[in-house]
């Protein structure tokens, strides 16, 4: 029986984790949730999950589902409430599924309290891979992939050398607006980037997949998660993403791992890795799907990628203001007060303004952070 | 330094075998070489690896040979000299490339003298997969397998559990005629036959290719490899031969193994296992390839695929019978002594005759192949 607490159980992957928990519920015990403002949900997952420790985001959230929670559930709020969630129970993993860089301290708090991480906030990496990576080494710690893209690399490493990878390629389906230009890219709405092709995701990785953001993201969190220099990682176009991902080794040989758009198979492995159980989603069939097509990234129409490249080899805090940037340009951006490809705009202005810090401690990543979100709000056109 | 040894030296495996010990003369030491009539490249091969075990053919061409050889070497001939080269030397590893059902014996005299095998002689195990794999798991040998769908398989198993696999598919080219009807089939030559679309390979397995046998006898092998009930062996079409074979797993996740059509990664594997070296091949670059396709398998396009999954299930001498009826069929054919659909007329005939031996040993599998040998010569259409 694995215990295991979630931060961030109301949102997609947490939801989904919580799926896959109530699938072998002779495998994984639920210790502890974090939700944010969605108390509803959180009260369901309660019910169904009876975990010892529930933390909401805000003290009045708190005073709100408190009177219809189990006795004894312990509650929190805030961040306070995550850093519990995270670091006080008896959990063996803590999956970490909140979007944006407030999943760093609480991810911190578990790798100091000995926990495995299931890690779907990129975030983490992208802001502190360096503090992240080298505590959970101090701590012997593993950082479990949860993302298609990494679970895939990381599934492709199964048995071998790390010595003897010769590069990594993530692919990228391309997002909603794969299929437009630069030119059309200037109309688009919030609706019509809300619509992605394969995989069903919260709105803000939403966005970001249609920026390519989310790539450039996952490319910096390849860089910690298997120390591959950025020269080593690839990005390619594959817009059935069927190929999650591959790992080209020194003797040319490719591996490659392949699957439907179901979170839920990564989200379990990260759970049951090293064993691999079995999953009631769809199974691929490459007879049905009849054809696989790839093509070559455009850096000029996407340029938030090639940034993420250029932020990832600058290191520092160049990653912590480009995500940092990022997450204001995109809540600007859904709250309608910015156009599509100002989002772009937004990145490449603070990013102008950055000046980085090399190997800066979590202070410091935390000042860049607001540094740049003040930055990017504070942007007109 | 691996010492080796090479059964088949002067064919397409064996002489691209010696290609990765010459790339890598610090790594591997050649110890001895069984070619079978072309002596003249088995002496070039002699003279750059210094192999102190020679064996060719007959005793004829042995005759031949003897006064070019260095002196020292050892020569032997016939099918004593293939078991000399397979037993008799300092060898770590042996490669049985030779094709067809001769290099049995001297495959069971490697195990039993403790050599790890480079299995790229798949007659061995589909005449006699149970007496292999017994012998090997006694003895503690590795079969290492060198084609490419199971070297692909053995890569994806690299740090999983056999017990987790949810079946293996192995991709299939189509071979030379993969766009032909059946009535096109009946005309075709066997110079048109040996036109393989993907891979340069020897001639029988490239009407193999045509037949779809090839499949059928990697199928039987695959079964014996890895342990896989015949249910759980699938065969895709797969017209550009990148996707090299893969395995779904219980999660329903799939690992792939990818490159370009380059017998030397496969054969290298096998050779360096568990590491990779650098091999000098062209890199597969799936945004150049651009599409990759994929189709059900037409088991009534290809009956002899069908047939060796009937053989496979039924076990005992059938796969022997299956693969020496063939063998005669492809050398009528080659001899244009029949057509080219004749061949699975042969073996349609030949195994409907035949009456399956369970567990049969040594001397009842050469029985059976001698019987199915002969009544695959005496058909006449």
């Amino acid at each position: 029986m694995k215990k295991i607490a979630i931060i961030g159980s109301t949102g997609s992957i947490g939801t989904q984790t919580l799926d896959v928990a109530a699938a072998h519920p002779d495998q994984f015990q639920v210790e502890a949730l974090a939700g944010g403002s969605n108390i509803q949900l959180l009260l369901e997952q309660v019910r169904q999950f009876r975990p010892r420790i529930v933390s909401v985001g805000t003290a009045g959230l708190a005073e709100e589902i408190k009177p219809h929670l189990p006795a004894g559930t312990r509650l929190y709020c805030g961040g306070e409430g995550l850093i519990e969630v995270a670091a006080g129970s008896d959990a063996d993993m803590v999956v970490t599924a909140v979007v944006g860089s407030v999943g760093l301290r609480s991810t911190l708090a578990a790798i100091e309290a000995g926990k495995q991480i299931g890690l779907a906030n990129k975030e983490t990496l992208v802001t502190a891979g360096h503090l992240v990576m080298e505590r959970a080494a101090a701590k012997g710690v593993a950082i479990l992939p949860v993302d298609s893209e990494h679970s895939a690399v990381f599934q492709c490493l199964n048995g071998e050398r790390r010595a003897e990878i010769s590069n990594i390629t993530l692919t990228a389906s391309g997002g909603s607006f794969r299929d437009l230009t630069r030119d059309q890219l200037s109309h688009v709405t919030v609706e019509d980037a809300l619509k992605h092709p394969n995989w069903s995701m919260g709105a803000k990785i939403t966005i970001d997949s249609a920026t390519m953001v989310n790539k450039g993201l996952e490319v910096i969190e390849a860089h910690w998660l298997f120390g591959t220099p950025y020269e080593q990682i690839k990005v390619l176009l594959h817009p059935e993403s069927i190929v999650h991902s591959y790992v080209e080794f020194v003797d040319g040989s490719i591996m490659a791992q392949l699957g439907t758009p179901d979170m839920r198979v990564p989200i379990q492995y990260a759970l049951t890795y090293p064993q691999r159980m079995s999953a009631p989603g769809k199974r691929l069939s490459l007879a049905e799907v009849g054809q696989l097509h790839f093509r070559e990234m455009d850096y000029e129409r996407f340029p938030c990628l090639r940034l993420a490249f250029e932020c990832g080899k600058i290191g520092g805090t160049a990653p912590t203001a480009y995500n940092a940037a990022n997450e204001i340009a995109v809540a600007r951006f859904l709250n309608k007060e910015i156009s599509f490809l100002q989002i772009e705009m937004i990145l490449e202005r603070v990013l102008e303004e950055h000046q980085a810090a090399a190997h800066p401690d979590l202070d410091t990543i935390e000042a860049v952070d607001a540094w740049a979100r003040k930055q990017a709000r504070q942007l007109s056109f």
